[in-house]
């Protein structure tokens, strides 16, 4: 994951990869490719017609899809084609796409005033120079900017990005093909996903980006991709770039150990505790298990992503790989001249990191102790207190802007409560809270739960019955009443939630603390890292943070176990194969028929002499690539990355070049459905595409 | 599965296929490597030595091993290694190992007095010729004999077994090697057990069998197998030889279309109602659950086949391709010359196949219809009307050497029967009953249930609260009281026992009617599909029978689904990474310590670098080959066959090359096992082989 400006250096390294490009082009955000690759937010998309034509996958414009949809139309079921561009209908006041036109190191800027400090100050003279460099930035009108931080707070850049705000949906598959699979096949791999949808960026007359109107025109981009006509193969270079979100894989070796021996292990009993727990509280009543349907969902999803994570950190052995690495590190680090203030910031981070895990028991319980109506309870007096404050000096999270999320939440709360299953989940939490040892206990919990588990939970039934916070309207009310009014409240949860408070403001303050020390400590760790890897003639990436980023492999099968292989691409026999009829198994006829015909036209692979229809690489990528270009050594679009396999799960922590794998659609199967299945030859022709 | 008689006429192919060895000598049964190739009885096992020692898998001698066991030594858990011959113990006086010494055609002499007979006349006539038959070559003593039918009665053979009845174990690996994965593993691929054991057979000092004597030596078979000292890799010649259950390839078009059309998806339907009703019936009773434990695991068993039958039988699209092959076979028997007899008689089969499928959906719930208790007490009066005839005249099953298991059959159901369980079962049963067609009721089930489903129902809380039946000495004292007492028993259980007993009687008769018809109808079928066949250039091999056969192919990979391949060879790198530590995947320590030394001699594979675990060929195998021996293009043992893949749970039905393969033990694993793991240098001596 590498930053486009580190791709020059390695040169060599992506020659004798295969890439026939110049490296120096990858490092010009200005310049095709890299300006033509775009963020949506939590999605990566990219340009391929001059004409402001975006294709990112079906699963990032679902909310787009989903809100064209009526009665009569349901474009997720049946798919959409815009005949002609004035039939493309706007994906929502909300859509936006990001085009990154400047990555600059801002790092001096932004400690000029953090140097000399520690903890707290540190941590506020940093994101002080922050929100100035923005704040200068965003001058420009029509822009975002935002602040990066890179390898831990060693270094800032300060990203500009052009914000287009009228987007149109142009094209979507029918869901039994974008989304064939669901669930069932996520993560999974042999994979038959036409996970794409095409997006068109619109901007005013006078070309720069404005809110949707009829009068609007087409953008034209500085440049955009072009989809490959040539076939895909095992061992082809392939290239991704896009906007991955979080990685962990220079965390310090004790912060794996963590994650691996404990906070999986943890998360995994916990969480499957809590799913059992509330599985008996809504046993036999339907009405309840609706009301808790999507937590159970997600307490499930948890449990799995987790038990995923655990099991590949475990195969790749990662607490003794990263702890051998760590240790050489330090062994290099030691024969260095000057070592000595590196050193001691990385054993002053490491005593960070160890207080951390030394209440890490609680703060796993503390979310949990503060379920729904109770969380809801807790969100109110602080929005209060923060409410008498001037806009800008509220804590983030509950600035003016934030105010319509958090009654999002107080009116969302109504289809996703129960006192009884609530009380439930909560005595589970209290029950895990009082068997920790006395020195993780928080004495305001203490004293406002009750001395003991039995106390706690008994008393749990006064307040529940009592309150009337569980009222809708009463809630909203509490958003809008005079903050003194609100913290004074009489009601029995309100006064639960005041007696909570004071313990959770002092361990937000000792968290911003401790963050601040791990911004001013990390750099240390990540400079030795870097010194030492360059010391072995290799380079560093940064742990991925949502900017724009490129990785290089090829197109790669894929032993996920003893005595099985993964091919490479998958075929349209296999859409037959899964098919069952039964959603999310239920291919669309004109497509099993087309398949049935097999009349592949330009798009037929010449070796398998059949249609392609996904294709897997060994491209490093995370959450937020989703949609991202796959290009080949020529810089052509033969892909969009739209998943990744269930043993590379773990890759966020550890990559594991055996394991790791990316799943992507084959842009040979969306011609093919554009050309034969649910034709839109108008956008062929825009990409300068065969027709057939 | 060819009868090794056919072999000879298979020359061309079987050399072509890579076979060396003299095709000739594979038809005889007296001679290398067939005289080595024994039954157990519902499993297959071969000769190794010439002092007796037998190989076979461990599941087909786990009774042996359990029989051996006790508190403190449990051979199951622990395995067993016999350090001498003296210190073999015997497998029990039931185990027993036949050795085919005769395979004659009788054909003739069967069907001589039936010729010109038709229905239960014609069965009669044929079942009477195979007894006498059998009672003339069981005069030769230590034989036992039998009459087989292929083709479905086109030919019938005479077989004669020498039968070894003394019978010792030599060598069991722990259950975690031998069944390591157990049912979750059962039918899948990879794979990574090590299915073996060894026997050694006994005689007298005659060299006659001879039941277990301290006295008795070690049996010298007229031949042993020799194993393998050779790599094995995909694409080698592989032949197996052993004793296949039962087949059904040959069976007609509409039999095809009933199995896949009609009976798989009712056995999904029914069986599935039926779990439902036991689980509800037992919810929240522990004691019910365990009385109906082995029931319901049985029923789930039956469940998961007929869906995977189903599947596959999908899969292949069998209903279809054999229709077309009928069609294609019946239009060339209408252009050969005097067709009219053998298509008369083919319409006539029809007839008879037609009218069976008429009254399908009843014969299908009469098991149903007498479950546990109530089918006690049906067995209780048809043995009080057997016992009254002399032996040789009581229907097979009631004869007087089968009381023992009618008698163990009346015990083992004081663990497996709950009254209202039983009642919610034939409720549920009768629920299906009554909803039939007029057409497909019975008058005296009608007359003996109820006029109703509702009367049925009810009427069964009187009839099973009075019934003395579900006492255990109250049905045993039934077996042994004189005939006339139980059929005018006044228990109500046996008054309706009695009410139903005519229309069985009557069903039985008429199911011996159409067996005799069928009997003498489809070998015009198969002589139809013998002769279209060979006019293509092809043999037939006669649907299995539990006679020996032999199967040839190649050491496989797999393509089971679009995008994915099973490797031909599994590698002791697999057994890690499935162990858990828990059963069924509890490698043992020593096995584990082993693995990761790395240390196996004379055993490696040459190009994988490691030990290999089990094989995959494309052989024809089903039920029966559990054990049979995998020989190579030398006639060298390279295999133990144990298990098909789930993919080939049809083949009972079609064989389709794409998806049937066997499953084998690599004799190689067997070797380290027995050089490094769990030592036997005596037997690797005894089989000839390194030490090491």
């Amino acid at each position: 994951m590498w930053m486009p400006s580190q791709l020059p250096q390695l040169a060599k390294e992506l020659q004798a990869a295969g890439f026939k490009g110049d490296p120096a082009d990858l490092a010009n955000l200005t310049r095709h490719p890299m300006s033509a690759v775009v963020s949506l937010g939590g999605c990566t998309a990219s340009f391929v017609s001059p004409q402001g034509l975006v294709v990112t996958n079906h699963h990032c414009a679902l909310g787009a899809i989903q809100l064209n949809s009526t009665a009569e139309r349901n474009l997720i079921q049946d798919g959409f084609i815009a005949a002609t561009m004035a039939d493309e209908p706007s994906a929502g006041p909300a859509a936006r796409i990001w085009v990154t036109v400047g990555f600059d190191q801002v790092t001096d800027r932004i400690l000029a005033d953090a140097k000399g400090k520690t903890g707290r100050a540190y941590f506020d003279a940093v994101e002080s120079a922050q929100k100035a460099a923005v704040a200068a930035c965003e001058q420009d009108a029509g822009h975002r900017c935002s602040v990066a931080s890179m390898y831990y707070g060693r270094e800032y850049y300060l990203i500009k990005q052009l914000e287009l705000k009228d987007i149109r949906l142009a094209y979507a598959p029918p869901r039994a093909i974008g989304n064939y699979g669901d669930d069932i096949d996520n993560f999974m791999w042999p994979r038959h996903t036409g996970d794409f949808t095409f997006y068109r960026a619109y901007v005013g007359k006078d070309g720069k980006p404005a809110a949707y109107s009829k009068d609007n025109v087409p953008y034209a981009p500085p440049a955009h991709l072009t989809v490959s006509t040539a076939p895909v193969k095992a061992g082809d270079f392939a290239m991704v770039a896009g906007y991955p979100g979080t990685t962990f894989r220079h965390r310090a070796a004790s912060e794996f150990a963590n994650q691996i021996e404990w906070l999986l292990p943890t998360r995994v009993d916990i969480v499957g505790g809590m799913i059992e727990t509330i599985e008996a509280a809504t046993a036999g009543d339907k009405a309840k298990q609706v009301l808790y349907a999507s937590t159970l969902a997600g307490q499930k999803n948890t449990l799995k992503r987790a038990q995923g994570e655990l099991d590949g950190l475990r195969r790749s052995d990662a607490v003794r790989v990263r702890a051998a690495d760590e240790a050489a590190m330090l062994a290099w680090l030691a024969k260095q001249p000057n070592a000595s203030a590196l050193q001691a910031d990385i054993r002053a981070m490491q005593a960070q990191l160890d207080a951390g895990q030394a209440t890490r028991d609680r703060d796993f319980l503390l979310p949990l102790l503060r379920p729904g109506l109770l969380g809801s309870a807790v969100t109110l007096r602080r929005l209060a207190m923060e409410r008498g404050k001037p806009d800008a000096q509220r804590e983030s999270g509950f600035q003016l802007r934030d105010e319509v999320l958090i009654e999002g939440g107080m009116k969302q709360l109504q289809r996703r409560y129960d006192p009884e299953v609530e009380k439930a989940t909560l005595r589970y939490a209290l029950k895990r809270y009082y068997a920790l040892p006395a020195a993780q206990r928080i004495a305001e919990f203490d004293a406002a739960f009750g001395a003991s588990e039995a106390i706690a939970s008994s008393s749990l039934d006064a307040i529940y019955h009592a309150t009337k916070l569980g009222v809708e309207a009463d809630r909203l009310a509490l958003m809008k009443a005079a903050p003194d009014a609100v913290l004074a409240s009489s009601d029995p949860l309100m006064k639960l939630a005041a007696a909570l408070q004071p313990a959770l403001l002092r361990l937000e303050e000792e968290g911003k603390r401790r963050s601040g020390e791990l911004m001013r400590l990390r750099p240390a760790y990540m400079q030795a890292l870097i010194g030492y890897r360059n010391s072995q003639g290799r380079a560093v990436y940064p742990d991925a943070n949502s900017t724009l980023r490129v990785s290089y492999g090829k197109v790669s099968p894929l032993s996920p176990r003893d005595g099985m292989d993964y091919r490479p691409l998958t075929t349209v026999a296999g859409i037959v194969e899964k098919n069952t009829g039964i959603e999310p198994f239920d291919a669309p006829k004109p497509l099993l028929d087309a398949i049935a015909k097999g009349d592949f036209g330009s798009t037929v692979d010449p070796t398998l002499k059949t249609q392609t229809v996904d294709f897997m690489t060994n491209l490093d990528t995370t959450g937020g690539n989703s949609g991202s270009p796959v290009l080949d050594a020529e810089g052509k679009l033969i892909g969009l990355n739209f998943d990744s396999n269930w043993e590379a799960v773990s890759a966020s922590w550890m990559f594991d070049p055996r394991y790791k794998r990316a799943i992507h659609v084959d842009m040979r199967y969306l011609r093919w459905l554009l050309a034969k299945v649910y034709p839109a030859p108008h956008l062929l022709k825009e990409m300068n595409l065969p027709a057939e």
